[in-house]
Parts: structure tokens; sequence; C-alpha cells
């Protein structure tokens, strides 16, 4: 069993000190409660409001900066620990990502940067062009996507065929409105993506208002099968699942039906431009 | 606004007349109750658990069968109206296919063959290889799956990106276990699939015991916006919504997002062959 923990955070607007003791502490206690695999949300280490550009390059930082020093320093309180975050990555082109990095006790194992980019977040930010990573990890294969990037269904296909066990979602979903009762709908998307891919899926979303913006306060984490098996809710907090992750890979359903043998990829076409 | 119903109904294993009457039946009802686009259950003129591909054989029909004739009778009740609804196929070519006809009071408009058959399905069944149609009608346009191709991701984006309003789905969704209180998997799966193709979306399934198998009974009707409007439950009725499908063709979200302009259609690999 991997015990995966996804930390409902309020980080603060263009503070990194204090986002580095933010994010390290939660990884620090989260570990020290027995989790395999910590996910923190998107931007984790910078805030998300940025009032322009500046700002953002103002908290910006390259994979080599103490703050994933310190991720790596929380891992190694229990063997094969995982920690994964966003953070405001100052890429060597002098350009601004919205990334993730993926750390254990060696250090730094994988960054990403967010293909998908959301609304305003593209005045500040290029979007990212390689592929999500599937790192090797002992609790299995973990792929990585941020925030919007789980809404494109090809990419999280993609991340699926490519092997990972478990897709980690660093966010920060804006609130919407709902019907009464409803979950979120990125929460019914994380399901039907489990379930479409017999996939495990952690997101750790924000919490705390900033500059004016609410957050869905949606951490979960999803079973391969698709049903949510725990969630944050209102607050800061942590999603905590115990999964099999090699059950992931049992892409069998009923009977001779299998996810992936039954796709027709002869017939899947690349789309490009939609009808008008 | 379109008025949509999807019909629960029970059809006889290998009874074509019974079925016949039943599924025109179902329609006319529907349409004198001011439906505009009816959806029949996946193999509504047959039954579902054959006990060889013989007895499917036994009520296999062509499109020119007087069971579509009765469809496009109950039609001509109301300007524009349109039936969608699945039957067992016999091709030209000699081979059994799992399909769905849309008919208007013009007669069939579009036939769809499965592409992809589900478990035991594959015994009976030739797979499609035709991409899914998208029929232009007087309410919008209207893309026809069966059942398990709605759990293709790859295949129900490629009916949104050619421009569907409204994606149907007759469907015999076999019932699974699912946790208390949760609805089932495959209504999540048509919410979500609602929610990121911004893709109205209405599933008839079935009901009735068969041979054994029991059925999800998830009839429903999906807003573009991925949320249920109606929902049958246990035992035959009907889900009813009224929808602007022209809604559907606004692809906007929040300020400068946008489903189709945020994708990355230069980065989606086509994946033939997942990961050991």
């Amino acid at each position: 069993m991997t015990r995966i923990a996804a930390c409902q955070l309020a980080p603060s607007i263009a503070d990194l000190p204090a986002n580095a003791e933010l994010s390290a502490g939660a990884a620090r206690a989260a570990i020290a409660d027995g989790a395999d695999v910590v996910v923190l949300p998107e931007l984790v280490t910078s805030g998300y409001v940025f009032a322009d550009a500046e700002e953002a390059r103002s908290v910006a930082v390259r994979a080599d900066h103490g703050v994933f020093a310190a991720w790596a320093a929380a891992c190694t309180a229990r063997q094969g620990a995982v920690v994964v975050g966003g953070f405001c990555e100052a890429g060597d082109d002098g350009l601004l990502y919205n990334s993730a990095a993926l750390v254990d006790a060696s250090g730094v194992r994988a960054v990403y940067r967010k293909a998908h980019l959301w609304d305003t977040e593209k005045r500040v930010f290029t979007p990212g062009s390689a592929a999500p990573p599937v790192v090797e990890t002992v609790h299995g294969r973990i792929g990585v996507v941020v925030c919007y990037d789980l809404e494109f269904p090809e990419w999280t296909r993609t991340v699926a065929l490519n092997g990972a066990d478990l897709l980690v979602v660093p966010t920060n979903w804006p609130l919407e409105e709902r019907p009464a009762g409803e979950r979120p709908g990125e929460q019914q998307v994380a399901m039907s993506t489990a379930r479409l891919n017999h996939l495990a899926i952690a997101c750790a979303d924000r919490t705390g208002s900033e500059r004016g913006v609410e957050w869905t306060e949606g951490s979960c984490v999803v079973s391969a099968d698709g049903w949510i098996v725990d969630a944050v809710g209102a607050g800061a907090g942590t999603a905590w699942a115990d999964l099999d992750l090699e059950a992931s890979r049992d892409k069998h359903l009923a009977g001779a039906a299998h996810l992936w043998d039954d796709r027709r990829p002869e017939l899947y076409e690349r789309v490009t431009a939609p009808r008008a």
C-alpha cells in the first residue's frame, strides 16, 4: 500500500520564504504521519494571483533553489518518500513557467511545465511543450500534470498510456458556481479520468482567499476505479488514502473487456481544427 | 429550446415485433409529450443477452426495415422530431453490427456501428470502423455513439470537435457495484465528457432483468456544463430536459480560457501501444 497525502494549503502571494516554510512544513508533517507521496498545490512557493509578470518574476526560482532541498530533506524521514508541488519557474531562457517539481530524498527527479495555461496565466507564463513526466519510484510510476491540464483528455490519456500508476495534480481551482449538493466539476473530471484510464489520481488544491479570488478547496484522492477515497472540503487540511498503486496496471474490466485492448487507435484522428 | 427525452425501456430478448411496438410506442408517447429528440436504448429492437450469434441473427435487420418506418411515422407528429435508437444490424457483408439509427420524419438519416464492443459482444458483432455521425437537424447537430464508446475519450472528443451540439448515447449498462450514495460511474463519465467538451449528452439505458443480467437504469440528460438535468432511476421511465443546444457551440470558459483554443494539438500524440 502507498499512503498518499494531498495537502490543501494557503500560500502567501509573492512571499517565497513564507511559502518555502509552509510547503516544507506540510511535507514534513505529512511524512511524519506516514505519507509516502505528498502532493502540494500549484504555485505553492509563490501564490497565484500575481499583480503582473514582474511580481511573478520576483518569486521565480530554478530547480536548484533551496526550497526543493527543503522538500528533499523532508523526504529523508521516510524511505522512498516523494513530494510533488508547484512553483513559479525561472527558465534558463529568461521565461516564466507554471511548473511542478517531483522531489525525493535524492533531490529533484523531474520538472514539468504546465502545457495548458488558464485565462490570465497567459499574461505571465509561457506554456510548456514537453509531455508530462512519468517517474519511476519505489511506489510505482508517478505522472505529473498541473491544474487545467487535467481537463484535456488527450493529455491525461497520454500519461496513462505512458504507464502512470498515479497521476498527481498540483492545482489552484478558482471557485465556480455549482448546483447545490454537487461535487466540484473538477472532482467529477478527476473521477471520470481515473475510471477511463484505471489510474489513481491525487489533486492538491488551494485554500485561503487571495486578492479577491476564492478557491474550490477540492483536494482529493481518487482510486483507480474512479471513486473519491478522501476529500478535504473547506479550509486547510489533507486528503489521505492508502492505495495499492500496482492495481492501476490491471486494465481488465469485466470478462473480455479491457481498457487498453479495446481502444481503436487506428481510428483515432489527431483533430487539429474543430469545426466552426 | 430543444426538449430531449431519454427513454428507459425493457425490450424482450429476440422478439422483434414486440420490441418494434415498444420502441415506436415510446417514441410516439415522448413526441406527444413535446419531445424534439427521443433517445432509445442500445439494441432496443432485439434485446441484449443473446444466447449466441444465431439468435442475434434471427432479429437482425437492415436500415430499410419497417421498425424505422414506424419511428419515422412517430416523428411526423411534431415538426423536426428526431428518434435515435439501437438495433441489431444485418450488414450487406453478412456480418452483424451493434448499430444505432437516427431517424426523422423523412426516414433514416444516419446509421452508426458501435466501434468499441463490450465483453461478450465480440462473439456476436463486428466492430464498426467509421467515425460517429454528426447529423444536422433543425435542433442542432446530433452526434451518435453507443454505450461503451462513451468510455473512450478519443472517440467522444472527435464527435465534439466535429461540431456536435448534443451527443446521444443508446446504451445497455450492465449493473456494477458502486459505493453507497454514488451515481453510476457511467453517469460520472457522461458529466465529465459534457464538461470537457461543453456538449450536452443524453443517455438512454435499459431496465428489466434479462437472462440474469441487471442494468444500471442510468438514463439521464446532462447539460453542456456537465450537470445532470434529469435521470430516471429504477424502472421504466423517461429523463426529460429542455436545453438550448446552441449554447454548446460557445466553448469559452472564464475570461481568456477557451476549451478549443487552449488545446495543444501539436503536442498530442496518437499513442498506439501503451507501455507494459
